[in-house]
């Protein structure tokens, strides 16, 4: 028998879960540290994305349980507008299942894989099932389900099915065992959860760790963030395969109304003008058309002149709540912040915002501090390998008073926020630590970076000024005894007389320079004023 | 209506195809060069795994034709041993299906991802269908597919199928339009074959490039590495949830003979004790055990004592072809190599090994050059992002005789080559380009490049010894002049005579240091040869 045959035998199809339950490290959970914030993230993103889709002022409890040997019990609670009981599942035990991945908005999620991935952990690790409870309204029932995953169907299992009690309106409570080990500082769940609020101000986070200590982040702005809006994809930018497979499923009449109706930024005249430069007849039939033309087609959307995609799918922070949120959390000097128009990369719209707090209470020896965050999401893992990381190093500082060497982060005592907000954010991992490098996001990074540059220049330089203006000063000051002696045997005048005549001379230029300190820190003030006001973006 | 239910409406699946379409960075198609490499790369691992299947000596022919505006025609030709009929569309147009991944066994592929992953681009790119030609045997037929897939159900459509004339006694050749780039050198295909050369002694490879120059890399070797052996799981590093999995589709009908069974290096002794150890009686039945008692299985295994998994699932390259592969490819004056003995990381064997080749034509003002081989696979993507690149920076060469500064590569005229054999190669992301940083596996490749970097220290210093010597000569021969001036004017002798006398004495002295140079040469040799002979790991 052909050897072929035998290794037909062995021909099988692998379930999308058992390839992520062998390559759990792609989806964030390489180690016990690391499988903590994961799975907290993953619940906590979902409540997120839920309460802005419902216009709802989020309120978050996180809890994290010690249950020793490396367990812990993680229970994140939330008043969203819930789930529907025959979707719970589906949403909790199914990877690649979701409302995000098929949608051109801006949210937190956008796999369908997250919150599934964190309960297939906790059932390899510690074999206990999800438990999920979940009610959407105040005359509803609130439904509660044990859950895992069957790994080789990709596809729940229902261990417990039951109606229960519960007095909140509405909202959904997730409980997952996990092996797990929990450390505070960089990496932590602290850091991220600290985060996340000051990338969310309308939150509210009631915070429990392992050591029962209960920190709350109280929500600093009572305005839910804009709701996003869905756009259709944008003609720049799509592929011929996705076209084709467009137009073999099109019940559009014509090629011209298939423009029209399938995409944005589309009107009758663009849809007539690209059919004219793929010279294609407006009346074609979307399905009849062959690989000839639709390859025409792609051109002549290239030749074609179509504004930018509509941008009302982003919802950026806003410079002004980045600045209150690191003065929030960053004792510093000096603040400010930039927030970028939109740009477009391979058809998706994102923006790029940053966040600079300096001086204050930070380390003036070590590397700035580097805060990543993609659609409101803090990014803790992977800095170097990030698009965010990559822009800050190829930025010039020396010229904004900060030290760098060669191809290295920058040093000095400085936070540096940087936000990307897309429809799709391109991740280097499904575990979401790191943006890719395409060219047009790290050139809109390096751009509003620099910008934050400029204004932090402006402030050290002052700072540097006035100190050099008192060494000068103080310098003067150890020579006073020495010079008088000098003058008063030249002079013959009494020491003592002239010492004192010099000091006072000093006196009134101490006086002079504390003067012109306040002054410039009250220009600082008003121009940070005049620029959160309404600053204009080039 | 609850919002709930809105969001409801939105929920759906999503096919592995379509979040690789939308993600196809994470397969190495993020730009159009690295699309080119994936793709001829993904089809030669197919090749080369399938002849080492069938104990064939490789003999695979790439073509890459240059059609203008970035689109190249890829077609990949091997003498393997074929694929029977009703398997072809599975395996080149649906994600996730294949042999290796449910098997433990060292093999390049391991994803069920690849191929099809190159036949979707192909159609994302250019919308042609991938054109598929494969033979089982002498008197069978050759079949003709042109397959293309249908991403929202991520499975296989055929647009044509044919049986055709194939003068071949058996093989599978690929064709494949994509958009690419081409260029020469470190990332590039002509790159990737030729290291493919170095780490596949027995295989050859005829390679046109699209300037239709070919390039033939002729076997070194003629006999075929022996076939690794598959086998089964070692009971230390299997999860809790894979232990319940396992047991709950078990057949055993008892506890004591599933782990027999089931496991590898588990005999009746071994699994009486771990039985013991865990408290569980040993006629217990597999399928009736609760969650509490198979956690104190885990436990019981953790507290047995079971020998290391078997390593003839491994297939290491050998000492002795990686310096042939190396004196093949390199011009340098020293050659060493070295090959751990296997160990073990989650459970999973794995076996490191480093060659390391210095001097002669090589740089030497810049960083080394490093070599990166997962189970004979050569990585040229990502780098930094790589366990052997962190093992080789944390490594400190200034030891073996390398400039190195804080936490960089090290510098100097030399090549370090490191492969990585193993039944699970952990990568940091689908596109297969970098290790992820597991403890055991950085710990393996230190003590490896250790072992070769004390080798290289040896030779480099004997060559320092050599050159001092030297340098001391010519140095007293620019004093020759003066210093016979000064004796002549002090002895009356004749200056020419002084001269000539010190010449003489200095060829001596000369002729004294090239003999003992020769004789270091012949001792390293001699050295080496014992080495090469058999040189026991620590």
């Amino acid at each position: 028998m052909a050897i072929a045959h035998e290794l037909a035998a062995q021909q099988r199809e692998i379930s999308v879960s058992e390839f992520f339950a062998k390559n759990r490290h792609l989806l964030g959970f390489d180690n016990k540290k690391k499988a903590l914030l994961t799975t907290i993230k993953e619940a906590v993103d979902n409540s997120l994305d839920a309460c802005e889709e419902a216009d709802i002022l989020p309120e978050i409890s996180v809890e994290v349980i010690d249950m020793q040997n490396d367990r812990f019990r993680i229970i994140v609670e939330d008043n969203g507008p819930g789930i529907v009981k025959k979707q719970i599942p589906n949403i909790f035990a199914k990877l690649l299942y979701g409302s995000k991945f098929h949608r051109m908005r801006q949210s937190r999620g956008q796999q369908g894989i997250g919150i599934s991935a964190s309960v297939m952990y906790a059932q390899l690790t510690t074999g206990r099932s999800a438990k999920i409870t979940s009610k959407i309204g105040q005359r509803e029932q609130a439904h509660y389900y044990e859950l895992h995953i069957n790994v080789q169907k990709n596809s729940p299992e229902i261990a417990k099915e039951d109606v229960v009690e519960w007095k909140k309106e509405r909202g959904t409570r997730v409980e997952l065992d996990i092996e797990a080990s929990y450390s505070a500082g960089n990496q932590s769940v602290d850091e991220y959860l600290k985060q996340t609020a000051i990338a969310n101000p309308s939150c509210t986070i009631i915070y429990t760790n392992p050591k029962a200590e209960q920190v709350i982040f109280p929500r600093v702005s009572s305005e839910q963030p804009k709701k996003p809006k869905e756009i259709k994809p944008h003609p720049y930018g799509v592929e011929l395969g996705v076209l084709m497979n467009m137009l073999r499923f099109s019940d559009d009449r014509t090629i011209h109304s298939f423009l029209i109706n399938e995409f944005s930024k589309v009107g009758g005249e663009a849809a007539k003008q690209i059919l004219e430069n793929a010279a294609i007849p407006p009346q074609s039939k979307p399905r009849e058309m062959s690989r000839e033309m639709i390859e025409r087609l792609v051109e002549g959307i290239k030749r074609t002149k179509i504004q930018n995609p509509p941008t009302d799918c982003l919802s950026p922070i806003g410079q002004d709540l980045i600045e209150k949120g690191l003065r929030k959390e960053i004792n510093a000097e000096f603040y400010a912040s930039v927030t970028r128009s939109p740009a477009v990369y391979r058809g998706n719209p994102f923006q790029i915002e940053v966040g600079i707090a300096y001086g204050g209470t930070q380390p003036a020896d070590q590397p700035i501090r580097i805060m990543r965050f993609a659609n409101r999401v803090p990014l803790l893992y992977q800095q170097s390998a990030c698009a965010v990381t990559k822009s800050i190093i190829q930025t010039a500082w020396r010229g904004y008073g900060l030290e760098q060497s060669q191809g290295a982060v920058p040093a000095g005592p400085c936070t540096l926020m940087v936000h990307m907000a897309s429809v799709w954010v391109p991740f280097t991992s499904e575990s979401k630590e790191a943006i890719a490098h395409y060219p047009e996001i790290i050139r809109e990074i390096k751009l509003a970076v620099q910008e934050a540059g400029r204004r932090l220049s402006i402030y050290v330089n002052k700072k540097r000024r006035v100190a050099d203006q008192q060494e000068r000063v103080s310098i003067f000051e150890n020579y006073i005894p020495e010079v008088a002696d000098a003058l008063a045997r030249l002079s013959g005048a009494g020491k003592e007389k002239i010492i004192a005549a010099m000091r006072k001379m000093l006196e009134k230029n101490k006086e002079y320079i504390q003067a012109h300190k306040e002054a410039h820190q009250v220009e600082e003030r008003k121009e940070e004023q005049a620029r959160l006001g309404g600053f204009e973006d080039e």
